[in-house]
């Protein structure tokens, strides 16, 4: 184990922790708030310590980078990042609990957006922007995960879309990590820009424009208001996040190619298909349902549905209304919609669309085998016969996932939640999602849970980001065997 | 398609459909109840009916049985029994509404034990003992068919203990299929009679332990009490039934090598460790949780939580109490057993605890296999490698397991049942347990259900028991393809 290297890198992560917290000062100025001291003395204590470490691990090997230490610099650093970054609310006082802060910085870091703060306005301007600066550096290191270092670590699935990242493979024109890493953030940061000038002009304020869009790129869901974007009633701002969530929840790869106007890479796209068919077959579909409850008006039902699903499909979790009182029917698929999550490659957390389009293609070719059994059926995904290990490893993922599920809202509720409420906060956690079902549902929050709840959650949501295996392996005797 | 050797062998199921309703005739009469005429006029008719269409296609072409045609008669057998199998109740007027019969008739044939009836009392004792006796026939057949029958369809695992069937492979000393059926169903009947003698010496009339002895052996849950068995608060009658249920859920071969004294086949199997071990592990864990409940006797607690786990484990479906009002935990951990099934090979329903092994085992190999990418770490059972073709069967299993509850639980929702009624539902009748949660709780019926909601759930119960893909396979294309 390259103990060094981990040090160097994890010092790193913690350094630029450090600095972006004081991205928040120039708000609480212009906002007159009291806060400025403790980011600027937590922000720069934070990287003076990350520094240090980063520093005199300077001469670490760097070539000398194998998959253990990859498993265990990625979770690390999450873990890190949250620990110090909980810190500023902590000091400053407006989350005294530290499980709270800690809990609210997982929360941001892992994109998922629940929260445990009853009055998100009390919240001073600096802190409320660190609160989304969380969701926007946990998107980029997602972007950069999925799509440069978890397909060289095999995990589940994510082999399969690698082969079309630029730079991962030898016949790309870019060859290394780093390249595909800074043309992605570009495209991340350029959507974000966008999405920011675009809610301005429907009429946000820059704080509010800004700290939406970042919650909505990196798919997070926190917002600056307590009823979270339902306090924004225009049509306009709901349909400007309805658009960018979904191209959030998008593989980035797609957006790389779309500027390079290769649009054909869209319609061979099985995952991407899947995903926009979904959501609009499962919005009109709620749509209808919903129309009693909104006096029969269509544009009303349909973008309130359409704005939900997209929400919980890409696992953004912004919420425009309460959905805890829609229909049985609705808030059914609304819970089965936190265990679809959004593409592979994208900023969404969840099971993805492409392992739920294996599945089913798989689960019914299986019947065609059983007819057949001497004739080898490949799955197919884009055209492409996929290999049965990547499907085993595929269902193998699904089925920890619905195990760790169970797990977790078991041990929830002997912690004495209730039974809709573990089940809902479990899904929403380790999907990334944000809110749950109950007491824990889009007009509440997670403050009021058991404090070793709140720290069962954070795992999960540390566990769901990181495709589970990521997190687990490390568990495991076999792991540090020599 | 061999549409004549088809008709045959339906005809003939149709035929001992009727001559087993005529076997409660006896209890009427000794009871005076006036269901004498229903079940004589009712039962020979029905066998006339599929003593004619077996008679004349007696000539079939019996050596010509393919896959197609076996999964053909497998699924319309269940159907047809129990179309026929309603029509006693229908006529005699206690349960009036034909889609209620047909629920009730199809929970018992495919062992599940749900009931439509609130009053089970009321119900005329011939009527009483057919109810029963449809359990009974279903177990007969799931013997047969798990452990003779779907090995050689390939069914999701089930190939993994058919060479441990005496009958089955050319190393056995009975080379027979219909060698095989009539040892196990020997040993079905042994037990059956062993059962209600025990339960008549503990208490119960010759009626009442015939009848819970059906129930029990075919792991069923149909009660002759409108309490289910909580009626009969003896301790010792609830251990027999404790310990039957759990003779029910093992393997049949287990216990045909046990009558042989062959015990280590015992030892090696590690289904039945797992089961075993599970069973008690739940049991204690519930009894903890339980004791303040029952205030703090800690026999009671015990004996309280190890009949519901056994009994829900092995998807019987008895009930003891109310365990509605147990704690929040348990009754998270009661739905949890729902999907867990009893042992492959046995008349227990649900996933099957052999499933779950094979893929735990293989989940937790997983993560070793992405640290060492090129070594072949097959997943064990009984201590031989699995292959990875049966592996992904189960798992494939597994997940349209998960996605026909799912789709099923939002089905019922859509038809206006609550979410957790609709949830408990169609978990229990997809596993063949019983007893739900909500209003169709363990005290409760499925009698209120809309009447789609009871043909929706009646489709499960022949999904779940005929182990989906044989059911399923029947609806594709390339079925019917030449």
């Amino acid at each position: 184990m390259n103990l060094k290297l981990i040090t160097n890198i994890l010092g790193f992560l913690v350094f630029i922790t450090g600095i972006f917290m004081l991205f928040g000062i120039p708000f609480s100025i212009y906002y007159g708030d009291n806060d400025v001291p403790v980011l600027l003395f937590t922000g720069i204590g934070i990287s003076i310590i990350g520094f240090v470490f980063w520093f005199r691990t300077r001469k670490a090997d760097k070539s000398d980078l194998g998959k253990r230490e990859g498993y265990l610099i990625v979770s690390l650093g999450w873990v890190l990042m949250s620990l110090f970054g909980a810190l500023p609310f902590v000091i400053h006082g407006s989350i005294p609990n530290y499980s709270d802060a800690f809990f609210e910085t997982m929360s941001g870091f892992t994109t998922t957006g629940a929260t445990i703060l009853s009055d998100v306005e009390a919240l001073p301007h600096g802190l409320l922007f660190w609160r989304s600066v969380t969701h926007w550096i946990g998107g980029m290191g997602i972007i950069v995960l999925s799509l440069a270092i978890l397909p060289l670590l095999g995990i589940g699935g994510m082999q399969l879309y690698a082969a079309e990242v630029p730079g991962i493979t030898k016949d790309k024109f870019h060859p290394r990590v780093k390249e595909t890493a800074k043309r992605l953030w570009v495209i991340y940061m350029a959507l974000t820009f966008l999405e920011t000038i675009l809610l301005m002009i429907a009429g946000m304020s820059f704080f509010d424009a800004i700290n939406h869009s970042f919650a909505t790129l990196a798919t997070g869901g926190f917002s600056t208001k307590n009823n979270s974007t339902a306090y924004f009633t225009s049509p306009y701002i709901q349909y400007i996040l309805i658009v960018f969530m979904f191209l959030a929840g998008m593989n980035f790869t797609l957006h790389y190619q779309a500027i390079h106007r290769n649009f054909s890479f869209l319609k061979k796209n099985d995952e991407f298909k899947a995903y926009l068919y979904f959501i609009i077959g499962v919005s009109v579909f709620i749509t209808l349902i919903h129309l009693p409850y909104v006096n029969f008006k269509p544009e009303e039902a349909f973008r309130q549905s359409l704005f939900h699903v997209v929400s919980l499909v890409t696992t953004t979790g912004f919420v425009s209304s309460d959905y805890e009182n829609w229909a049985i029917f609705s808030r059914m698929i609304f819970l089965i919609l936190l265990f679809i999550g959004g593409s592979a490659g994208s900023t969404g957390g969840g099971i993805k669309v492409v392992r739920h389009l294996l599945l089913l293609k798989n689960g019914f070719l299986e019947l065609k085998r059983l007819l057949h059994p001497r004739a080898v059926i490949p799955t197919r995904l884009n055209g492409k016969a996929v290999t049965p290990d990547i499907i085993s490893n595929v269902q193998a993922f699904f089925i920890l996932y619905m195990l760790i599920f169970v797990l977790g809202a078991v041990i929830l509720s002997l912690m004495g939640v209730d039974f809709i409420s573990s089940i809902g906060g479990v899904a929403t956690c380790l999907g990334n999602t944000g809110p749950g079902l109950g007491t824990v549902g889009p007009v509440s929050n997670f403050g009021h849970l058991p404090e070793p709840g709140k720290w069962l959650l954070s795992f999960l949501m540390l566990l769901g980001r990181l495709e589970l295996f990521t997190v687990l392996i490390i568990f495991t005797s076999y792991f540090w065997k020599k």
